[in-house]
């Protein structure tokens, strides 16, 4: 899907491993598509916390200097996609501050829908934000907070904010994990020897080799410390509302979200609209590379063979420089390129992930049909 | 494939267009693939002649401000793999240099093997050389040559060198492509609106919406001026010998090479593989992007179902950072992540598009295996 | 002198110039010497405040388009040395934040002794600090003050603060400047058409043209907007206290400092140093820059001929790789080096302006020893 | 002097030391006022060159990886002012090339005079030229010469160039020094333990801690190899003519130029001019830094007292954003500052090193009488 929604951010957070920075560093190389704008990690090792955060990919945003001066056996990062707040520095995650119950990070994925009336009542009452994000108004609860423990004073702050949140949390001592009471946000539990590990997708898990446990539930606190793993459910149920994108285009295939296979509920959807929209053809291409699951099933369902239509240019980035003479469909040709000798002739079918506004998937069908395709199908029933 | 040949470059040139740099910088972005070193583009007016290069892949070399720099009807560019020569600037093409026949550029894919000993006698006669590429020795060849025109000095000077060419060059009001004899590389020659262009592969051809016209023959050496185009046939004819790599790694599959489909051989290859090599099996997985081509045609012919076994990680970038304590597979899995999913309890068919030394192949066997394959198959007779 | 202090800041204010951006980037260009570790300006157009700051010099820390991103009719600027917070960005000044009595920025020279117990107390009731530095706590105190106005609200957190300072504040349509009691920092006022600026110190007024009017006064609060300019000296008086160290060294000796040229303050310095110390001596030398005031005055009372015996290296940049093998005085010959045909065979009295350590004296002294200096004669009763 | 003549550059070489590069490191640092456009080292350990170049001041243009990376006992080095050729990296000097004679790098002070006309008729035999600086012509010649040996080449190369030059080359196991008949530019022969050193002026030596032996004479060759120093005079003799602006502004104070201490030759000038002009006044102000020996001659002969009735601003960059409003004088204003309590109601005497078109002098004058001068006096006879 080219027209996409920024709705998403990836959170990593490890207790109790010596290369703490290391592997946070390789679980959000794991979930860098979910945000590319700016990537941080935050660690702790008992007494001091520590943090790096730049603009860009996780691979620009690190080097061995960086990490190395991240020690510490426990660390929370982050990746953003810019949901709330302008797109700089100051808003990258994690935001580290101190205050009187001490240091603490956050990493969150999520979008709070009462975030703009806390942080009015904030501001009235003498605090100075730093950044024009969501998250900050949950450490200004906090240090604010008359409770006399960490843990009491940060649930004290959780439960006043309503919205999406899958929360990783850093004090010098302590990982605290945070998934708002409708599970709106992903995130999976896992382990690696000793360790523990929360993150958005279990992708991240595989990367470092590490083992999927359980997700966080909806409405539950983890917290992570020298004496073990405590969960809390402090907050009153509701009733579930998982963000069906996650499923259709912000998580990885290879990664299990809300307990399911991204890859099988893709290729199970793709089988389902070739039954439900039964259109004969010569050939089922996907526009990559979101739409190859879907089509994978599509054509296993239908029986019409698969074979890519489309090219993905993996070199597209992000400052392109428009020749001032008109050229048609470069806006789309400079990512995807049609297979002429797939299409010539041929009856299409184009499988996409999912379709926002249409205007990409309109530019598509043209291109395919310039390169030679005698009919191009959309299949319907795909988004009602 | 994983270990690479490095082989490649991108040579683009076109004459009589208005925006000739910018439709060369489009150009040089489908000709990515070939080359993410350095990148450069050289145009001309019919007077002056300007350049500008510089290290890394296209979009970084080239901003709005570099383009505008580059007035001129007249263009040739370079994408850069490092084929002999140190990786750095002053070895970056097109090369322009001032000589008594006036201003030349040139940009060159393919390895001449006379470079060494033609060079040594140039040295020897006083010349200065300034790279450690082979390209420069046609410069010095062209500098010292007495012939009266530039293109009697040209000939004169490619007569000189034996090998593997496919050269764009620039004078201040002229383009001139030669390929060598043996049609070791590609190069194709297209149109646009009156405009003539050439390319290594045809891709460059459909982002800007030129059409195909022709190769550039083995052997031929076009020149493009006001006067129009004439070709010429300067050299003894030789035996036909294309790079059978270039269709089955160098290019892209949506691209025309020696006058074939890409997609089309890459696809019979595959159904050739099925047949020569019946195994039984569940899934037939593509190792991507590489090997898809070759799947789909496996796929159709065995009529075993194709499914995305493995997931390529996009964001994969040239620094990765190591953690000191052993992650098994990582190297590969950096890269590729098996789908569960798909895979575990399966008897599987994994088809790349050429193996080298096997031994990345080896590492994404066991990394398969470890996410739960029954068997993996790699089908025999792939490369003898 | 070599052994510096590091106890000054530049502090510039405008209001009412239509080009107040550009009169602050001279104001620092001229105050540079107060300050190279980072520099900023803040601008207000009546309705909307912008910031731009950096690490480094002025003259690096600007372009163009950053000024030209900074319209507006008044302006702050600050070029700081670090007296306390670490070297970063963040704590650069101004300091702009937003809160219940809107957006205000801050630059301070000085340093407030009652910083940390503020910071303490402002902490315990939630508030989060961006800075390390003293300068934070005024507008926590200015966020938290429960007064109605803008004016009352800063009289009230300023009054809370003890130390030393000079400060320039700027709302989205006021100027506003306060001293100390005590008067330890400058702080000039002056006019240019019908524009003020407060500066500390009077070279900057010289720089862009403008009149010195008188220096703000110990205690008093200047507050500029379009109704004109206010004077309030709400604070209880104390002593003066002027620091010595803005005439001795601090200081441009162009410039006016509580009241007195810098020039004449130091060439008095040096006459009375002639009178007290009567030493014999073939020539007077200062040691560059600082101590060429001091020799001038020396050298006309004594009657004995100034001449510049070291010669001080402008280029002296802030890395500087040593190499392994010692080479004598290295370190402060790189900045200074000994005129043979001055010092040779004579009595030599070197002049600076003020001796923290000695260190580098010494250094200097066994330097102009090596050159062929006879005798070297440091003035005695320079500082008692 | 502001309209500053660029016909200088820094040369310096070092032969039998172990840390070869950074003593010509510190020897740069020295020489950094003859030239800040770009700076250059070449090292060689009798094996292998290795070269560093860098746009910019000597202190940016390397660090200490940058110098580690250039091992050897020998090493030439460079800073340039850019007195023919464009200011680009390609034109930075030492120039390293590889000829049949071997590798050899050169370093040029003075502008030779039949440059382009050798330049011409190497190209018409088929050299192709990398820069645009006279110096390549001599590079070419050597590469071209049919002499056997190295020395040979050298000296017949040379002997076809006419015009100014200081040259310090490099070979793999040689420095060799050479210094045009006329004796245009100065270059002194030093010693540091065993090592030799050729230098453009002494004040570079004195920062190793080295001791001048004598100036390399006009019209010598200087071989300097394992097998020591040897002295050759290979061309005709002709008329010394020593360039008087290294006296009077090229140099720095505290060096000896063609045998003379620079500061004292100023001094001298100060006394003569204050003999030939009689003018009455109550202060001797010197226009820094240049004009301060002239200045110190000129007091001490006239009896008239000397003071800094002008600032300099020593944070000078060169970049430099101006206002849209005019403001008096800013040009000048910006690098020097009066100090109105030296100059107010006075009558001054204004002296500076020397004036070339004289715009900036006029602008002086005006600055320092809108400061409140009675009288400004500017010495006539000064320049015939």
């Amino acid at each position: 899907m080219l027209d996409k929604f920024k709705d998403e951010c990836g959170v990593f957070g490890i207790f109790g491993h010596p290369e703490a920075a290391n592997l946070t560093y390789l679980g959000l190389y794991a979930l860098q598509h979910r945000g590319q704008e700016s990537a941080g990690i935050c660690t702790a090792d008992g007494e001091k916390m520590r943090i790096s955060r730049a603009m860009g990919q996780v691979a620009d945003a690190f080097d061995e200097r960086a990490l190395d001066a991240l020690p510490g056996h426990i660390a929370i990062g982050h990746t953003r996609y810019s949901t709330t707040g302008e797109s700089r520095l100051l808003n990258a995650q994690p935001i580290l501050i101190d205050c009187a119950h001490g240091q603490i990070a956050i990493a969150h994925n999520g979008n709070l829908v009462n975030a703009s009336e806390l942080r009015q009542r904030l501001v009235r009452d003498g605090s100075i934000f730093q950044t024009s994000s969501d998250t900050e108004v949950v450490l200004h609860l906090y240090a604010r907070s008359r409770e006399h423990t960490v843990e009491d004073a940060l649930i004290e702050s959780i439960a006043q904010i309503t919205g999406a949140f899958s929360f990783a949390l850093l004090t010098k001592d302590r990982l605290i994990a945070a998934r708002d009471p409708h599970g709106f946000r992903p995130l999976a539990l896992g382990k690696l020897d000793g360790a523990y590990i929360v993150t958005s997708e279990t992708c991240a898990l595989d990367l470092i080799g590490a083992t999927y446990i359980r997700d966080v539930e909806p409405g539950e606190v983890l917290i992570i410390s020298d004496g073990g793993m405590r969960s809390l459910h402090p907050f009153p149920p509701a009733p579930l509302a998982h963000c069906i994108f996650e499923h259709v285009y912000f998580a990885r295939p290879d990664s299990y979200v809300f307990g399911r296979s991204v890859n099988d509920v893709r290729t199970q959807l793709g089988r389902i609209l070739a039954e439900e929209s039964r259109v004969d053809a010569d050939v089922v291409s996907p526009i990559p590379d979101s739409g190859v699951c879907g089509a994978t099933g599509f054509a296993e369902k239908s029986g019409i063979p698969m074979a890519m239509g489309l090219i993905r240019n993996h070199y597209v980035g992000r400052t392109f420089i428009q020749p001032q003479q008109a050229i048609r469909h470069l806006s789309v040709r400079i990512k995807l390129n049609p297979v002429r000798s797939v299409l010539e002739g041929r009856r299409v079918i184009l499988v996409d992930d999912s379709i926002v506004r249409g205007t990409t998937s309109r530019k598509i069908v043209k291109m395919v049909r310039a390169a030679g395709a005698k009919e191009v199908q959309r299949p319907t029933r795909w988004r009602t």
